[in-house]
């Protein structure tokens, strides 16, 4: 099993009512379903678009509590959409962590822990929806096409998705473990 | 994605309190956590060696709530250790299968769906423990060695551990749907 290291650049919350744009706070305390207060928080939530195997609005177990970045993929995205910059904000993250550029590929199963023993158990690659590039298309009206191009530019680049595995505060600057998923000898 | 099909051969409980060992019921109500009444059940549980990066008794996300077995798989790890069959019950499995044999090669995030909807999400392989080869070696105590033999003989065929993602009834006859996680196009 492969140790990394990461640094916190940002920790965000999405609890504005009427969208998934996230905004910086210094610090969080995590519970067991995610960030209290945020639209993703729940042990249990409602499927949507994303799980079609059940009905829309079925009361499903939400492993899609926290959506994380990193500074790298997110400068990636940026340059292939000619932008001199793309926000986790704009693509609705929780965290943004710089120092593991290839984010996106943490295997499921993988950990992200924290200092002081706060644990994220990644459930893996988050895809892009359209959502994002809408808004990125907003902040920069004068070049079009931003939103149609957004899906692919951010292909394998959106980074993951985690459930709270051990709840936790968790702050900007705190320097985390990574352990990466090995699927020859798993972790348990 | 691929989709397999399946037969669920049994449905069982580990509800003794100083045995992992499980016994069959015809059905069972599964809920967020798992089996009401099962050692494993629990949306949160005490993390143990498996969690090595948590001190042993933490309270942690329980991931390992449901123990699946493929029949195929039990007849191979009988045939390694010169047995005519390896019973379910002993590895303490919550659900035996048959008709996809490489059950334990089932990626994470992959879905077992039943026929009224409940739904299961694989968390992933589960790495054989020393303990079922101490039942099956008072079991059959005429043959030396058989606790020693079973690591190495259940390894890659000791199934996989499931999170109930959708609760509802299931039983014994099911016809299981299985949706097969692809890493490079993965289910949300």
């Amino acid at each position: 099993m492969k140790t990394l290291e990461a640094t916190v650049d940002a920790v965000l919350i999405g609890d504005h009512p009427e969208s998934f744009i996230t905004r910086r706070l210094e610090e969080v305390n995590l519970e067991f379903g995610g960030i209290p207060g945020d639209r993703h928080f729940g042990m249990i939530i409602a499927s949507n678009s994303r799980q079609p195997m059940y009905p829309k609005g079925t009361e499903i177990l939400n492993r899609r509590q926290i959506s994380i970045l990193s500074v790298e993929e997110c400068s990636q995205i940026a340059e292939k959409l000619g932008l001199e910059y793309v926000l986790p904000e704009w693509l609705g993250a929780n965290l943004l962590l710089s120092g593991y550029s290839d984010l996106t590929q943490l295997p499921m199963g993988s950990r992200i822990l924290f200092p002081n023993g706060t644990g994220l158990i990644c459930m893996g690659e988050n895809q892009p929806c359209v959502l994002p590039g809408e808004v990125i298309q907003i902040l920069h009206g004068n070049q079009p096409k931003l939103a149609a191009q957004f899906v692919r530019a951010a292909y394998k680049r959106r980074g993951v998705v985690c459930a709270v595995e051990r709840p936790g505060k968790i702050q900007k600057g705190d320097q985390v473990k990574i352990l990466v998923n090995d699927f020859s000898k798993p972790m348990q």
